[in-house]
């Protein structure tokens, strides 16, 4: 590796990373911060809405069961020596974890010693895939109590009621798990094809901060990574109309109070890296001006008694963009009335440009914060999946105007782009 | 003020604070680090429990309504000129927060700039009293309010019915917000009386973390804090016996499922801070060793089914020492039992030398990640109010022997010292 392929970038606020693309094709960053506690990230840009797709020459797309990308989670853990990985991670004193989403699998650890073991372990065990027959059908049990865990799950079951609300044929609706039905035609061979579409390494990243150098991390990876052949994946998502799918969706379960949650669906994402984070940033402020702790909305179903726990949020990236807002109320038609001419109050008197400056320095604020956390190496990596610079995301923020937040107002909120998912208690 | 009073202490880990006593008799740390955020507590000895007391030289003991630290704490926010005390901090960009427990009074903020104006005005607000018969009989509706929604709470009133049944007659037991026969009792003359009582400065502390040096902190604090009288309180807290006061405590609420809690009452209470401390960092371990999350017992009531959401802690300082399970069950009977045989089985086995080893390692680490919280201070402020110094706790953990440990889970667990509190669904 030749130095000179290191990129350093600071900020002018006194952070730094260096950045190198491996020949192996893996993109790494190396974020160093006086931690105790270092935080690695081994994470490909593959999840569950990723279940058809090709390679670059080929004719066909294959389509895959749902759920199979957080199957392959599961069996990155089994070893072909036996060794259980977890156990490797605590001979040195690492917390080790793994997730899938939507759109990606990460796999992490943290730890407070012995950084350059644990990152070997790390990415040792990523990328020696070990299917077979007996072991693929194990999991299918303990995958399939999974799912039904998460039906069981009143705050799970709520979420993918809006998604299939608000999408009719999207992959964003696809459920992370899967389905009894779908896992049930996962095999090996599958696995495999999905592993070394997804797990080659020109689609992965690996983000380290803490008392972290690129030396040491370049070692490792050197050391431990195995040739592989680079692919160039084409995914096919399915179009979606602007418009919700359905309106409502309620069930039942044993809650003692009906929970929400409403959602806004927004199409209009930038195919571009730099488009899609000024639009983030635009759509931060928004949604916390309006429906922020501080918002008059938070503060008058707070203090009218008409919801608990109410909180607003948003998701704006690659493959789908959603505001939320979701709380506990005795009448969520109620609460959706008082949604609707809450912004239909707001359109008529305009944004306060007042709030628009407090929200932003938040906002900055906020952004700031995360500088401070041991899990950088984790909003690092959600932000350069998301081909965002996480180092030009502040001077986004600071630029974003008063006028473009207006403008985005009278776009996302229309009502053909809500939904409302309910959950009621048995019988009431 | 003479430099030569500013005590700088280090870690062999590289981590420093600055402590002096400023002739007001307030105890300030700096704690300096390269955080984006700072994070100030000034705060007093003075919570629930201190609801009878005197000043050295007085002949009686004060006894005052429960609920007036509280009470106190919430008023601490008006002030005579009627400007916002949050909207005072949110000028300088800060998150202001204050809080009450059994034992302390704190008043807090973080800020990622203006550091010196938001200490200003924390120390301001906090060192002006301004009560008013007015403005008093306004707090007593509102926290009127706050104590029914307390009471309203199963997650609440669990923890206060397992007080209730641990203690007979020590405050411990005491409501933090008291009752809403306790706080009609409450006066602007008993406000002042225990206002110049806990909050002279010799019974506070003040501790910043992050971008702060010592020299700006003294003379913000020289600048801001009125002359006033150091007094020496006497607090008089009520006997209690070993045993519990009573085994099982129930309560009914719309719940979906039943809670439990059950807590393991230690009078054990040693005088001296290091003494304490130590036994603090034993208790760590063994609860951790018994009941963390990787424990036989955390592992067999999920893997059963028997138990959701097990969690287990403990609490030993100045004036309470418990332990705490708590969980949702369908079967808190059979959870009472599995623990009673769960700790006979490690008694007759004895303890785990190799879990007590990866334990007591893990626990270090947990002890070092702290000094990677924007959040410090708190930490701070939590142990110096203890007697206990931060930058000992460190080795004091190093040096717990496994003999030390297995001698406390021989004197911690017997059957007349546990108690437990349920909630259950209404009408089941």
């Amino acid at each position: 590796m030749n130095p000179a392929n290191i990129i350093e970038k600071t900020t002018d606020f006194g952070e730094k990373y260096y950045y190198t693309k491996h020949k192996s094709g893996l993109d790494i960053y190396v974020i160093p911060k006086d931690f105790k506690t270092s935080f690695a990230m081994f994470s490909t840009k593959y999840g569950a809405i990723d279940n058809c797709f090709k390679l670059a020459g080929e004719e066909n797309f294959h389509e895959v069961p749902d759920g199979i990308a957080h199957y392959l989670e599961h069996k990155m853990f089994e070893n072909e020596d036996g060794v259980d990985t977890f156990s490797r991670f605590a001979k040195y004193g690492a917390n080790a974890n793994a997730f899938t989403s939507g759109t990606m699998t990460s796999y992490l650890f943290s730890c407070t010693d012995h950084l350059k073991e644990n990152l070997e372990i790390l990415l040792d065990y990523v990328s020696k895939p070990y299917f077979t027959p007996e072991n693929v059908e194990k999991e299918r049990g303990i995958i399939g109590q999974e799912i039904r865990m998460y039906e069981d799950n009143p705050g799970s079951a709520i979420y993918y009621n809006l998604l299939e609300a608000l999408y009719e044929k999207h992959q964003t609706r696809v459920n992370v798990a899967g389905t009894i039905e779908s896992i049930a035609k996962i095999t090996p061979e599958l696995l495999y094809d999905c592993y070394y579409t997804f797990y080659n390494f020109s689609n992965m990243t690996l983000c380290v901060s803490g008392r972290a150098d690129m030396d040491m991390v370049l070692d490792v990876v050197d050391r431990i990574l195995p040739e592989r052949e680079q692919k160039t994946i084409i995914r096919n998502y399915y179009d979606e109309k602007p418009e919700v799918y359905r309106k409502r969706v309620s069930a039942e379960f044993e809650v003692a109070k009906p929970m929400f949650l409403i959602g806004v669906k927004d199409i209009d994402i930038a195919p571009d890296g730099a488009e899609r984070m000024r639009k983030k940033a635009v759509m931060g402020i928004l949604i916390d001006m309006l429906f922020g702790s501080t918002s008059p909305f938070a503060l008058d179903v707070y203090e009218s008694g008409l919801v608990n726990g109410f909180e607003a949020g948003y998701d704006h990236g690659r493959s789908s963009s959603i505001v939320y807002l979701e709380g506990e109320t005795d009448d969520p038609e109620a609460v959706y009335t008082k949604f609707l001419s809450y912004l239909e109050e707001n359109r008529k008197a305009g944004l306060s440009r007042e709030d628009f400056d407090r929200i932003k320095r938040a906002s900055y604020a906020s952004y700031l914060k995360n500088f401070d956390s041991t899990r950088l190496a984790q909003t690092f990596t959600y932000m350069i999946h998301d081909d965002c610079d996480p180092f030009d995301y502040g001077d986004t923020l600071k630029s974003v105007t008063f006028e473009e937040t207006s403008e985005l107002f009278g776009k996302l909120f229309h009502e053909e782009y809500y939904a409302m998912s309910v959950i009621n208690p048995i019988g009431k």
